[in-house]
């Protein structure tokens, strides 16, 4: 089922949404279920609570939270205006929730873990979006995720405004150093995967010289990934290839030095760091 | 199979490695595989490669690694000196890998991000236990962790040399504000836990305020969870437990403020961000 | 989705009802469906059923019950006053249930089967509580188990009055003797078991003579798990603890020695009898 | 993969032992693994121990024990002379497992549940069988199993001498008074299984008197199932049918009537006890 | 839940058809989802659109349809006269489909695939049954079918009119020559048969000469397989049988020898090609 | 584990390969196994047989021949010179396979059926490559697979020398006349697919007519399906296009019209039928 609180530009199949939701419960729930809860909380105790952002920031996650409470209690009412990939103030309320009050308290933190690594990771994009709104650069993320949560961290950068690099080994070729080394030298290696794949999937070098790149350029391909190098470097590249290919500047590019980068004319800024390690968005529920 | 590179002291299940490894080269390799290094490296190639650590840290994840590996080729040759729980300086190689390249380089990123995920907890944790080393305080974790992963992380932060609170729900009775609300009091809520449940799980109640403290003392539990209280305050609780209870402070606490905790007594910190906030430690595969 | 059939007392996750009941019905259907309802009873025919109790028993399994039908026949109308955990006599009508009578039939051995296994395992606890009313004493489980069932059984046990011990090898620490031979004693055991867990585990000891309670009480547990002993032995033992420790009296204990166990005093008596030996309830589905 | 203890005559399918071990074990590793061996036993520790018949009684599930410690334990060293269908006396060694300690100790419970649980049923069926070993009869089972593990219990009916009725509601037709009534008649019922089904589904009617097994046998069907008949009663049905089809006796017959029953000359007994409610075999592991 | 475009006459889990259309849409989404329909339609569009059958045949698979459609977006407005195992022209509108424009193309590809290959198989089994409508002779398919696709495939060649021989090798025993080879002759083979099965499992053999079949008859089976032989043998083969068994035709029957064989008096003809060469039935989405 | 008989320039999981064949055994020997072969042939026959071609065509599948029967006996032998994308004469003896004579046979037909299977939709592939060698086009497949075996589907047409369009609706933009619709126009819905999605995303939009034609090579894309238009629109689409695009022709183009379709100059040519409609590769395995 498509949730009306998933990012009107951002990609996630909606069977994935459900298959990590149901992962989580079961993760949380355990065996026995939540015990508390069924211990202390008399039955049929209705409740009523808000999701509140404690943080300024950008928002992914919320048709998570609907998934983790209808699992539990499919009639209960959930309403809000905001969706994902709204930036929102810090107090905002996100969500209201009323219902079955032993439901709310099994679901709360499997809800709450979701949307608060997803906003995470759609604030910490956001963060490197703005720095460079003035450039034409994009930001993208890498295939450097969370194991299981891929698709759901590329989701959120799409909530967080940035733009999604390869979902898995089988979407597009990425010719690295060890490949080139394999097959001779660059020339042979796109050559090869050129020979191997068809007009529906992109070839990406990454090179680490100018001379590399005067060889990807040469040889004629998609995307060239310009590895660790400074930004005059990345000028002199961006001028060598004139429009031929797209560049995409990669290698621990953090918030401070982002800016400096998207200077310098690349077209894609990659950045593995806001999957594998944005920090939490600070996110409750009060009842 | 339980791998040799196990952290002789911290828990997992076996089988949680396995299902994990399989989901993420699922996820990695997607329908058509690794078609880069199909396209670009002949057939049999052989190589050699070390896991580096690029930094200082304590490695977890080891033996998702070695898994990784051998799901695509289970004839590679894996060596190492280090295991889990293991303090490296940087530039540390932590494992030999040798054998057929393909299979290498389609397992490469999936294993590096087990690696980086689980040593980068491993690290924050045992941060947070270094500074307070000179205390009888233990760090643990809680249940916001990323979903998915809750047994993984639980695991990386006995490397890191923390120790685990609840692993879901299920496992032990934890009576918050909302619990005593709806119970009417905490003697109440106390007393429905007991009821229910059975000599092999433990009680714990949160408390705000040093009356209440007084109240969950007086009906009596296994521990009790000290929420954002101040040093100071904290200091009072130890006192007026007397050792009747065991406690844990709770509530934001962060690298910088753990040591004046500890020293207020209390037995257990526990920390969200350990977990869910974690900066990946940066390793490599270098061949 | 949380059903209102459950017993008040008892704990279940609301998955593991959804994910037995998947399976049940997946094994009875089969490949190709209930051959023999398709062939045979018109499209569309509509039917109505009670469940009747066919012995006087304590009831538990409706939960699945209704889940099973709904599985089928998501429009079926299904109501009862009879919930988990009740007492009935023979000839009790359970449930009632109309609606699409292939459906009906297609789902009922999966249901009956469900709720004579589980009602069997309630009914022999209660039969043991009964007994033992009289005293302090409580009867709890263990981990002798159907494979695949022990969640569903454990539920069956507190709805028959009963308690619950571990859920699984990873909830608390119980050492055996072949965990002291390998620590060395019964001290070293528990000082490793300590030094390995933290504060919302429990940690339990298995003797087979007061020498050894005498050990395990010095360097003090939560419970003690006393195996094997007669009644005089247990006398004993209790008196020596004198409330030191919970004890749990273990070691095939019957409906017919229970009472002269639970007259020494222990704390509570397991029994790994009623779980994996109970017999159906008999019940059945009347149209 | 097929295991060398399966018993020779029966069937189960080798990819039901290993899905239902990793199932067992899953449930009690639960997240965290074996908590105390990790903690109480030192690492590397070897031990050797003897699967034990603690009762008389006819062995089943054999393979299962020697998946649960492969799972583990890879390298385990499994040696036994006894097989699945074995009748063995109380104190018999069945097995020789020698290994690691802390694999043995997390693997025990889960494989003795399974012996335990198939022993009881190949026990109680085979003393089914032995009753009646000099009449031409064969007992069988029923769909009156415990949820989840049927095609394992019916393997073990076949490890007790038993037989197998239809493992679900798909491999063949059974006509009962609901398809009766829906159909019209026993007649209206049959013609239409037929139209329905092809030559390798066999078709058995349940009938309750002689009036009704007169139309079966009339209209001609491969079986008949006599239900809730006496043996008197049994006796003119089977001069009735005088070898027009097979005739099963079935209806709550239990240990102390089934020599009765199989005297009056009918084909098949059919018993559901043996598979829902049969008590556990003993046995241990010990070191 | 039981859909009612199901053929009323053919044999189908439920729960077959909630797996397939799951794995299926997972198939097709992957893990970024419909990207096309999410970047160019507006979110909210809402359309209506008519499953076209472009080609004159049998349709089998419309709950397929139902389900896919359903699974994205549960509201959608689904109606229809047509239902499986009905004869339809060429142009004819079989289903009305009105919601979410998305979804709708979401899931177009993965329904309209469904339909087109059951529907193939059912028009070929249809065209073999017309061709022998005037004899008594049965069509029937075999274990020669798609991976993981049999249950649907079985039940698409009843939508057509033809009936299923065993579903797996579990449901009925079928001996073969390497069967006979190892059991010494057919003789001993069926006789171990007997031994091993019981009365709810047909016996079948298979022979490819009238001495083989001579001998068959001889010990007495349900049903004898007359393996690539001409019509003359297989005359002369029901001759030799004259009622004693069901005899099964079967060796690379085409549409243009059916009708041959079919008037050599045979019961059941047995075809591979119809479940695993059948060509997809045209059929279209339009809006 | 990667298989020595994959053919070298295809795309595969290696993944894929064994949950491939776990569901085809699992479906074929479904709750009780292959009664025949355990009933009839003594345990521990040996066997030795080979998987021989019967037609001429080109193979696909080999390698889940070697892992159906690995799976049911580890220890079988195989050999085999041939390999998945070999041309073969009809009675080529593929592979030779010795080991225990049971889970042969019961492993034959899962075996068979993937090889059959896969080999006619390379086969079907490879005599549309041959039609066209003497042009630049290439062939390749479309999203019009049997539900559930895509990646296999693709694999094949790899293994007959066609290429491979898109693996599901998440790895390529394809916009299609609904898609136009709804956007307003081919140049808002590229530009809203621009927007939308990042550097390495191929887009193609299809076309009906040459004025359409001209608007997406305009707004320039990646890849333009020519939509059933004749030989000679073909020829002017690729004179108007002039190299600007990637063009691909689509829309029942069978054997007999590939020819005159490629020599238009276009350099794609996809077909749904090799895939979905291709008729099995008849091969046996020979005792």
């Amino acid at each position: 089922m498509i949730s009306s609180f998933l990012c009107p530009d951002a990609f996630l199949s909606p069977l994935a949404i459900d298959a990590a939701v149901m992962r989580a419960l079961d993760e949380d729930l355990g065996r026995a279920g939540d015990v508390t809860s069924i211990a202390t909380i008399p039955e049929g105790t209705e409740g009523r609570a808000w999701i509140i952002a404690r943080q300024t920031g950008v928002i992914a996650g919320l048709p998570f939270i609907e998934a983790a409470f209808r699992k539990l209690a499919p009639e209960i009412e959930i309403t809000g205006q905001v969706r994902d990939g709204a930036k929102v103030e810090a107090k905002t309320a996100l969500m209201m929730i009323a219902g079955d009050a032993r439901a709310m308290l099994s679901a709360e933190r499997v809800a709450l873990n979701f949307v608060g690594h997803l906003s995470g990771i759609a604030s910490a994009t956001a963060a490197f979006v703005q720095r460079i709104a003035h450039t034409k650069a994009r930001i993208c993320c890498t295939r450097k995720t969370t194991p299981g949560l891929r698709a759901l961290q590329k989701y959120a950068v799409r909530c967080g405004g940035g733009f999604n690099h390869r979902f898995g080994l089988d979407d597009a070729v990425l010719i690295k150093d060890n490949h080139i080394a394999a097959a001779g030298s660059i020339t042979k290696a796109v050559k090869a995967a050129r020979m191997g794949t068809a007009h529906m999937v992109k070839i990406e070098v990454e090179v680490d010289t100018l001379k590399q790149l005067e060889e990807a350029l040469k040889i004629g391909v998609d995307t060239i990934l310009l590895d660790n190098m400074p930004p005059e470097t990345l000028r002199k590249a961006v001028a060598m290839s004139d429009g031929r290919a797209v560049l995409e500047a990669s290698g621990n590019i953090a918030i401070g030095t982002v800016r400096a980068v998207a200077e310098t004319g690349v077209d894609y800024i990659s950045s593995g760091a806001i999957t594998h390690s944005a920090i939490n968005l600070d996110l409750g529920l009060d009842f």
